[in-house]
């Protein structure tokens, strides 16, 4: 249930009702935009069936939300969120951002070469695994730690930031110390122990839709993580699992529009694990940007026939510089900026 | 197989070539490009394992093809085909073109104001059903031949072009006489006769992919059209089945790039049916411009609330025009023109 | 909207309602039980809110049917249809049928040995196919009618019935002359042309599953054949596309159940399409019999590793005797014999 | 790599085997069968291409695995695996096992009523939620702890075994305590971490397939559990994500004879969330008995009307003793018993 206050309705009205909900047991959330604010009612709400609540002061209505999740919902929060970074990047805003680096990290100068060239072609963060949750068990899991410190001194001396997956409390902890955003994979997108974990901490979070999730079942996984107290929330479309196998997902591009009409959290598009494969990367990352994506994650690497992992999906660092000026084209012909 | 000639290889080489494998009970299909001449052999390869083709006048080089389709194939046709109308309108070449119209035609007033309307827009194509395939016996069937002359008119007053759907052999008949495109819809992706016999016509023919079909299926089907010997196919992508429900079908926009790779034919995006809702509509037509779509199919209807069919995923005239000024600013970024 | 007839009410009274039905412009359906009748009435039902049917002479009760299919639902006529045949054999009842032979007919004395083979071990119907809807225009498309005189030969001599699919009017014709029960494959489940010319036979029907079919869209199917007046109508589940690869399709056996809560029509199960492996098919078969299925279609070959297609996904004769038997010991479990 | 001993091979040369592999950095996994030893090599199988196996003392031959899955492969296990119980009960053997009781754990009495119950119709196991993964963080998440001690009371009193879902470190460490099997659901089969910590317990593991996760994923799942020295692994299909709506989920019966081919591992099929309604659940659990299931995991509730989470697709008592019955007697006809 959404209580809508009165344009500039007094605190006090606002702190009156407040106080009255949590009196009787329940939470509430508060959006509070210039013009007015709005209380998200978390909790049974049969049990308030009786209570006028449109005849107390400052209230304008009463909004019932049918769907399972509240504080990702647009209804809650009209505002589109802006996360907000300390070098003053935005996410979310009218600036579209890329992130770009290699599927996995191996090496101080391979990593630092990547973070230097991506950032000059306009790429706001570097991208890169350091823990890999991988099909089977004798796959290469990453450089875990050590990763982690690489990536560090990479953004650094590139003068950037930086994103990487987390997938237990243990690589929670450390990537704590070192990233700028948490990056929930997409097999973990329903690990709600995690979910919640990162809900937690106070570092913006991008959560990748599950390899066959609902746009509904995402929405769900993303109120995890905001009902623990984290705003900072990033959707990232990554391609589902169909029938077609000449790409490895089929990359759900109407998500984004989908997504725009039913929350206020920024979506940013994957096309590298989208498609699976280099060539088909600069058309889909053209294409998130066109259908109002705020952010792109594409793997780019020095030497992709090189690469320990993912080495065919990745452009290599003239692809990535192209690709951006096209994009910047694009954001500039639907009214934003890249 | 394909017989690759040397740079203007002497036609008469081509001739022996040609002669000598129907001798052998073998057809041939020539592509003649401003360099080169392919020659494609259809029939049971094995049969010709023991000619030295590459020993004889003129031959460049041969290469096998592992897909079952041979005439669709880039290997066999490196130049994109490029279908002309009498107009000098132009479907596979640098110019973007658009296709607009209601989903089915209801009378003579309104489908000639909506062809007027998305003409002026810069629609080159009028859009309308005439003979609807439905799922159920009591649903609406278009008014079939009546229909087809209902549009006509309104394409000649307008002074644009059409393309409608035929079913069957007797709406293919009706439908000569009046269309300059045939469409094949996604549940008859597969009804080869009605694949065979838009192949003995000389009309274009647009294929839309089957609801659940792989672009593997699709090419093929394309395939059985051109071996009748109508080179002028084009291929509709229109959505595919998933597990998904925001949206009525889930746009694969990453076939754009993969059917770029494998053949010379163009793509065509139809967002509407790609999507089931027009709010959504914009972004994916934005998208298809921007991933490399040679055209667009989209539903326009002057009054999408009264419309007979398929009216919550038409555009309305205002929306369709400020839609048609965005994508020819995309088309510009990505070097071409709409 | 269906009209329930008191039990044993006049005939009469059932009369009077269908002429003043008629008398509106209503199409009406009539099922006669042992105990009631039920009408079907077929048109816009919003233009009778204002007649009251309930205080007419014999009438129990109005139902309303939000499905779209009317005919085939089991709302309308509740008791399971039998298709009953010439030699007694019938399908829909206690008995379970199974239809066995191989997936291409390819020469008189192959189909008549394994007509013989499988109708000892108990197949009341040789199945076998003539004219072949095939994914490639250069893959085998059958013997066309002369693969129907072979069958025909062949069930003849082994005293017998058959099943075999058509694909267009001229295949339709032709097979009218020989064949028992017409199949309407999987790619043409939406060939809507090719239901109603079906329908208007007297021949019974199995309609098989569109390759990625709603149950939904299936039942529509089955009512476009019910439309025209052939009320023997048999629904043929094979597998549907999912992601999954290590079988062709995903056969889905939790169909039998749905089915047989929403219509009346006998569901027969294809483990060899459905698996399009053969060392799968025995496990299928019993789990189909096992959940109720009415019948079963499986691929035998005298000699697999030679067919000329799909090879791979047929039994042996040996392995479909053992099957036989295992199948005869869960009919007789659930109730029923086979 | 598989190392395949003579029959009766001696001890020793085993032995020297392995001590010869770990002296070059290789795991090893003895498989001791009846007759024959076989060794599981796991490590970069290149290091040892100069390495002349097939020449030691006692080796048969060396075979080559191309999954990525070892230790759950039949190629290196051709037996099936038996799990025993302290009580005798085994799974994977001739019996077939089944597992039933209510979706989630409400109150002692309920839990204890359900337990008598259902053992007396026959059911080994009481299965059972005491910490629930859910879509919504407002949904009832399960009494966990005191949920597990209700189970553990019930499944004493009515003297037989238990199985519970555990969803992390917390919940793993409290159901060691309590019960004889560890369920991962669904929404963890890629949780790799839960993987590994439930591979390190020596209780036996019931791995539920993802809900959209390939066969060759799932086994790769399993081999993270097998591979941290835990046998025990028994396989549970409980329905995929597909198109289809009529059902929560497409029950994918096919897979029990693709694992019967892959793996040596126990098959068990949960009917209740594969299908999502209670009246299907009694054709699909047939159907996986002929189908070749090893057991069955069936949602059973005193009154399910009630139930707190998940009613609709339970079985009341009587429905669940009448199935019994008829499992039972489908059983003894494929040659084994329950």
């Amino acid at each position: 249930m959404i209580i809508v206050m009165k344009p500039h309705a007094a605190k006090e009205s606002v702190n009156n009702i407040c106080s009255f909900l949590k009196g009787r047991g329940f939470d509430t959330h508060l959006s509070t935009g210039e013009e007015r604010t709005i209380i998200g009612v978390i909790g049974d709400k049969s049990k308030l069936a009786d209570v006028g609540f449109e005849q107390m002061e400052g209230v304008d209505k009463i909004t019932h939300i049918t769907e399972s999740y509240k504080l990702v919902n647009k209804a809650f929060h009209p505002e589109p969120t802006i996360i907000k970074f300390d070098n003053g990047v935005e996410i979310g805003g009218n600036k579209i951002v890329v992130m770009a680096g290699p599927c996995a990290v191996e090496n101080q100068e391979m990593i630092t070469k990547a973070a230097k060239s991506v950032h000059e072609a306009g790429a706001e963060f570097l991208r890169g695994g350091a823990y890999k949750p991988r099909t089977s068990p004798y796959s290469f899991q990453g450089l875990e730690e050590d990763g982690l410190k690489l990536m560090y001194n990479a953004k650094k001396e590139a003068g950037m930031l930086m994103v990487t997956e987390v997938i237990d409390k243990e690589s929670l902890e450390a990537a704590l110390n070192y990233t700028d955003i948490l990056q929930i994979g997409a097999r973990n997108m329903q690990n709600f122990k995690l979910l919640r974990a990162v809900g937690k901490t106070n570092k913006p979070v991008l959560l990748k839709r599950g390899l066959s999730a609902t746009i509904d079942e995402w929405l769900n996984a993303a109120e995890y993580i905001m009902a623990e107290g984290n705003e900072n929330v990033m959707l990232c479309e990554r391609g589902i699992r169909t029938y077609e196998t000449t790409t490895r997902n089929t990359l759900d591009l109407s998500a984004i529009p989908v997504l725009k009409n039913r929350t206020h959290l920024p979506v940013i598009v994957d096309p590298s694990h989208g498609t699976g494969k280099n060539i088909y990367v600069p058309s889909m990352a053209k294409a998130a940007v066109a259908a109002g994506a705020d952010g792109l994650i594409i793997e780019v690497h020095p030497t992709p026939e090189k690469a320990m992992s993912d080495g065919d999906q990745s452009l290599n660092l003239n692809e990535f510089s192209d690709l951006m000026v096209q994009l910047k084209g694009i954001a500039q012909i639907i009214g934003r900026s890249l």
